[in-house]
């Protein structure tokens, strides 16, 4: 039992806790959040969802939109005025996890367990989680700081498998001089997503190796009590990935702290706008779809500058 | 040529616009009503995306989730501590258009035209919409006014196939003391998905009418400058149709006027807070997918009261 | 490791063995039973394909046609004389085992175990089955012999819930005056689907319970040497379930035989057709999409009488 | 009206025919070519339904199969028996023209009509084709005689973009010693797919260019009143297309004749029998799925030689 509270996070909000961190996630800091919001621009971090030129894991496939209803139907001829008048539809077809997406706290199990010490046996192929699903998380605002890793390396992106370390992202906070508090999104920016736009665009494949967080920078999202942790890249966390564990990072952010994460961020546009501003705080939403039992759902968010 | 920039707002932002009202949205709107959030609590507005107990057309299909990875895949087992680990991923299939979504400009088309006079035939199966597609809205934030109807008349739901007439958003304008300002959206309130709740979850069947927004309606929103307008209901307008014209007020919304429609919000906590803040307007984040070519997509909106 | 060989059929074609009782099926007898083909007349076994009036589990979802390219779309224009031609394609989503469908020998699984002892482990969610899937049975022809309970009976439909047993598959082999050889496949009527019909056309509900084979039945399929059976109902065998064990049939049939099974199919008018030429036998072809990793397929068998 | 009946078999089998060629089928053919029935071997013509491997066009897609159930779901522990015995089941999403497909008789239109002078137009998005779907062919069976170019050539594939000719097929039947008989299917080997299997798997990109029928071996389908055309390669037809017209032998056999088409058969391994055989005809069944509306199918087809 007192095992049970020393794995990170389990416990914290209570034995039935299913949003993990976005606990700490307070209406008054999104109020002065808000307040704080400068230019009133507002950056979409999503990227396009189509079959080509986005980063997409081949097993996940290609998201597909299919034409449901088309305006050449004719469909509502038999109504007062229906001939003059026809509605396109579509159906999505999307891995939940593909391009720019949140990952729910029931993606990921380690030894058996989701986050909070749930059975990952809760987990079912015919109707999804039944613990930790998306729907569980909502959609959420808050505060959130960007790292801009490679402005601060003057580089273009960090190079494939740097392992991005707690001290990378003190010197950053440091360097950018922007204040963290309780209940914050961290955005990290490695410039992965730049340098797979270059590559594909000039027809090169992208290494599999990427920039990212090592297991020693968890400590930070742990002290900072973050609520929310996005990057450009693929996983969050640097691959190869670190400490001879695979997925080391998701264990110790998803399942053990709780902690959402969002991945293919594009934070250029709102990096290069914060570094105009000079502010590296700005007001983020992020609206998952709440599909019941779902483990991930795609996102469009929101940061307001 | 004249002719042409009479209908609605075609014209207005430039013969290649895509994003019709959405040009109204000013960063200094936005950032004015950042600053006015009060609570700093957030509000999804988005309906569980599941096959039961949600308002769906039926030949829009019910929404799948179906497994991609599960977590006894065991494919891992050949990394290093990959055999501790699993990961659970889905594939979503779901119709654009389906419980809580954004119509894209190029959702409904009238006498062969979209929004801005775009021919309609740019509208493919195979590859979707060339123009006016949910992509060229993107994400956006924005001041957001909620008129609160059963409230102003003291009944649970407006009877299905009320007529929300201009002196109705008038009368209820007033009656809260919200101010309306160029670049808002328009939150309309009918009660229809209360009664839908109500009615489905006692096993009956609900009436194919519903109350919504006449003809009439439609110079509230020209007039005031309204960028976007969302109800709770199926269609944004009454159901049946008004004006004896078949989706009459998409027609003068979507097309004539180029305002994106959410449809099926979920406002009824949102205007209890409202009320117990005594305030009717909030910032609202809306994140549509953006699936390139696409002509909707389901969304989960944030209100931040 | 004796023990292993007195399960079923498990051992009986070799260790490796995925085809089951598939290896009853000899050319010559194939050949055979070509050679008798009397009328020539071909039927088609499988329900149409569509949401409504079909036969559907409903977790199983309804299928969907989704249109993937449309003769309006124009997308030949730019080569010679494309503009006067147009193509129309769909996308299906459809569960492998809805309405007319087989089920492959890793569909059910037994303490653990498919068909010949392959540990039910190696179905895996994101690659499907590696040991027994659809595709390792493929397309195949063979002699197939149809017993008509209700007309046995002089019934309509069998009782639902009835359990067809030994004794009433032995007596309408005697009065049908049919015989069964090695290899051949078993068609069993039972009126479930003429009742479903009747009755959904009548907008009633149909009964929870079918009539199907019981467990005693089993040692029919054993004894002859039966390669592949099929029925008219929704599991082959009687629901609620024989002998107090969930699926017992299938573990009987499906696990311990190897046995391929062929549900909802069409036997009416084939019936009728056989009862008119006085003969009970057909050549019949079944062909099963050869999706790699799949648990079963929709089917649309071929019987020649 | 006697325009009408010049267009190739337009009004042959009356007004509302949506059956084309198959109409000339007939059970005694079918009953002769069964009893002709020489080894008894079966052949399944179509190839693997996989992601990899697989020729497919890319707008298409690669089929998806996913996890429905999982016998790891428990979902039948409350019901006796049930806690040792577990189900798998899938979803396809798979394009009706992807891999081994036959085209229904709506898949192409030219000059606005499909076969029979049916306006395309009753082709509709939402509801798919109201005429000539691929629901209207069914299940169907028939003699099949098989010509196999690369043999007769002495060559392992017919050069890419080689324009087979009535000559060429006049050839072949000569050499093979082969009798045409009406209603019979027609079977060319081209040699495309062995030779798109050994680039592939040699890791090398196929040529665009196929070898296919060019507009000239048009007359040898009318003239012998084929039924059904099936090929090794990806539209029956020459790619470049032949006569400087987009689909040309589309529009003559599927618009014009109402000819069903049977794309991308694997025929090697029948071919190999049959020179072994020293017979070149066939009993073919053809299962394509009913799915009611579709434009095709994806097959399976069985060849019992």
């Amino acid at each position: 039992m007192e095992q049970q509270t020393q794995v990170g996070n389990w416990g914290r909000w209570g034995a039935e806790d299913e949003r993990g961190t976005l606990n700490l996630v307070d209406p008054k800091g999104v109020a002065a959040a808000a307040h704080e919001v400068r230019t009133g621009k507002a950056y979409g971090l999503g990227l396009p969802i189509q079959r080509e030129g986005a980063p997409i894991f081949e097993y996940r496939g290609a998201p597909q939109r299919l034409t449901l209803t088309s305006q050449t139907d004719n469909a509502f001829q038999d109504f007062p005025g229906g001939s003059e008048v026809g509605a396109n539809e579509d159906v999505l077809v999307i891995a939940s996890h593909s391009i720019t997406h949140m990952d729910a706290l029931c993606h990921v199990q380690h030894r058996g367990k989701f986050y909070n010490g749930f059975d990952a046996n809760t987990f079912r192929s015919h109707t999804g989680a039944e613990r930790c699903g998306i729907e569980k998380l909502g959609a959420f605002a808050l505060r959130a700081v960007l790292l801009d890793l490679p402005r601060l390396r003057g580089v273009e992106f960090l190079e494939p498998g740097y392992v991005v370390t707690r001290a990378d992202l003190d010197e950053c906070v440091a360097a950018q001089g922007v204040e963290i508090r309780s209940g914050d999104a961290l955005l990290v920016r490695t410039g992965h997503l730049d340098n797979f736009k270059n590559e594909t665009s000039a027809g090169r494949e992208i290494p599999f190796a990427q920039a990212g967080l090592g297991v020693d920078a968890v400590s930070f999202v742990r002290e900072h009590d973050i609520a929310a942790v996005g990057a450009d890249n693929s996983a969050i966390e640097v691959i190869p990935f670190d400490n001879e564990q695979f997925l080391s990072v998701h264990i110790a952010l998803l399942v053990e702290l709780g902690v959402p994460l969002l991945e293919h961020l594009w934070l250029t546009e709102l990096a290069e706008g914060m570094a105009a501003a000079g502010a590296w705080s700005c007001l983020l939403s992020v609206s998952p779809l709440p599909v019941t039992g779902a483990t991930g759902s795609p996102i469009n968010p929101i940061a307001i500058l």
